[in-house]
């Protein structure tokens, strides 16, 4: 890994290492995980969020459930590492990484050795490679998506699909990330991203630790920016992709895919394959986590609404296949039409 | 005024009375402003804001200025008004109200009395008569837009155009305490409305003071709500509408107004005929305000950015005529097409 890059997760002293992204972006601080419950934990209260970040991080949960165990037959420590697997998944049940990392991590160890010790070293090999994947494919998708974004560089994104988000390098931001680095002329304007401010609190501090220029804006001045001729193309990244090409990612994507169709705008959706959940038809079968109403009427802690009054925080929303222009993955870009078999038949440039 | 009704501004002991909306929802404070400088700070500072209600403060801001005048000819007395109205319109560019408050009051001046002490009297009344004016307006936009909104009852509104940002009852809220005082069955998604946060603090609270059945929203989730049938209807207000019948209001309110289309709600701009500014030919023409960035990078004081980020802070937006269902007047619904002279020729209901 390149050393400049960020480290969002890591295994250090036979610990899960994370940057607390609740404390960005005023500072910058690691949570050290010891248990299972721990690593749930951070995933829970997003400590550590973003699709891709969560898988790496419940790799190496599993790696802690397995190297944490005093099991003495590949049996019973098997047996542990259903529960294991079982915690982590509960936690965030919308992006698809989850899953799909504790599963495989599971896979790994029913697969590669009928000897403890062994099998815990081979979980821990495995993490390392997700990790190590993840960061190869942020990479590749940086090298697919840079070469849509327009000659004149404005990008707006939501969330944050950064570095962060992933092992490091980011999603959402590879592209941009890419183009900066070949010298192009690239602005971002940055959703701040309500109601957890991950635009405001992450991506602008990712941008600004990369030198990339930005522009922070309220969510609700996305529209406006795009009719002033401010915004090249949207690019965001995803929580979960079903078969269709329908796409779950932070609230609020779904509404700017709408203003982007209207402007007439490309809209990207850049996310590696581990977030595709081929078993679902359509987004509407893709479940919506529904977090506390708190996070909505409060912020950094402070309510800012009247006391017991009703909010809602559906955390995720659905955008629908015929509002994506195209979605960026490491194995190179797909476009409609995307209900003919997503990742089989779509038709792939690069 | 009924006595029920909230008071948003007052003249009281030769005092201009404000509710304090920069304190809510969390205190109720009054602000007592003795100079026409502490009116216009008031204004500035956005303890008053909305556009029906800074355009009765402005009133009250030049019946002000009159009585604390030493001159002892109408003349001089005269000469200070024009300073006082300079000084008001200053402050916000956007809402026509405040310019056409101000130009009321010393057209009256002009043509009132020749003894100062007479035209003092007269400009207090003529601010009186401003604020009552305002809170019939306001109940007649209730009457014709309470019809409009569909059986379900289920309504969105973005910001406060509500009491508060009226002398009482509100534009946007009109029709909607209407409904709900006719025992109807009234629901209200209400935005947040980033980054001043007047649907969170102030609409929010005027809704549960009034007992209105509501769920406060982040920006961001209007769309998702629309896309789950949450919403059978948009109300919201103005700061300026144009010959064209375009309309300026708060940021936020072009996205909601497009989004509406593609989910096909109607989408209705409750405002008074004050709002309306028929010196402008088209919405490309309004001014939009640009505020602070601190606004967007600090909530409630505190910075939730990293230190020295762009930020944008548009506060209007302009939402063109085609995207809207109607207009709601105190004088009847207007319909499209509005160009064909908005308030001369365009087709009334009601």
């Amino acid at each position: 890994m390149n050393t400049n890059e960020l480290r969002t997760v890591w295994w250090e002293n036979a610990n899960v290492c994370l940057i607390d992204q609740l404390r960005l972006p005023h500072e910058q601080v690691t949570v050290r995980c010891q248990t299972v419950d721990e690593v749930a934990r951070a995933i829970k209260t997003m400590q550590v969020r973003g699709a891709p970040a969560i898988g790496c991080t419940a790799a190496y949960g599993m790696a802690l459930a397995a190297r944490n165990s005093v099991a003495t037959t590949v049996e019973a420590l098997i047996e542990e590492l259903y529960q294991a697997k079982a915690t982590l998944d509960a936690q965030r049940p919308t992006a698809v990484n989850l899953m799909w990392a504790t599963k495989r991590m599971l896979q790994k160890a029913i697969t590669s050795s009928n000897e403890p010790e062994l099998l815990r070293q081979r979980l821990l090999d495995e993490a390392h490679a997700i990790l190590h994947e993840d960061l190869d494919m942020c990479h590749a998708i940086g090298e697919y998506g840079a070469p849509l974004i327009p000659e004149r560089g404005n990008v707006l994104t939501h969330c944050n699909a950064g570095g962060l988000a992933t092992a490091g390098y980011g999603t959402a931001l590879a592209p941009i990330r890419t183009a900066h680095s070949q010298g192009r002329t690239i602005h971002v304007h940055v959703d701040e991203t309500r109601p957890f401010l991950q635009g405001a609190r992450l991506t602008a501090w990712e941008l600004r630790e990369a030198g990339i220029p930005q522009t922070l804006i309220t969510d609700n001045m996305a529209g406006f920016m795009m009719s002033r001729g401010n915004v090249d193309c949207i690019i965001v990244g995803a929580d979960r992709i079903v078969a269709n090409g329908d796409v779950a990612n932070k609230i609020g994507t779904y509404s700017l895919a709408v203003l982007a169709q209207y402007h007439k705008i490309p809209f990207y959706v850049a996310a590696p394959f581990s977030t595709v959940d081929l078993s679902l038809a359509s987004g509407d079968l893709i479940p919506i986590e529904e977090r506390s109403p708190d996070e909505v009427t409060h912020i950094g802690g402070r309510l800012v609404a009247p006391e017991h009054v009703v909010a809602a925080h559906p955390a995720f929303d659905v955008t629908p296949n015929d509002l994506i222009t195209a979605i960026i993955t490491e194995q190179g870009v797909i476009r409609p039409p995307f209900d003919q078999g997503l990742f089989g038949l779509g038709r792939r440039d690069g």
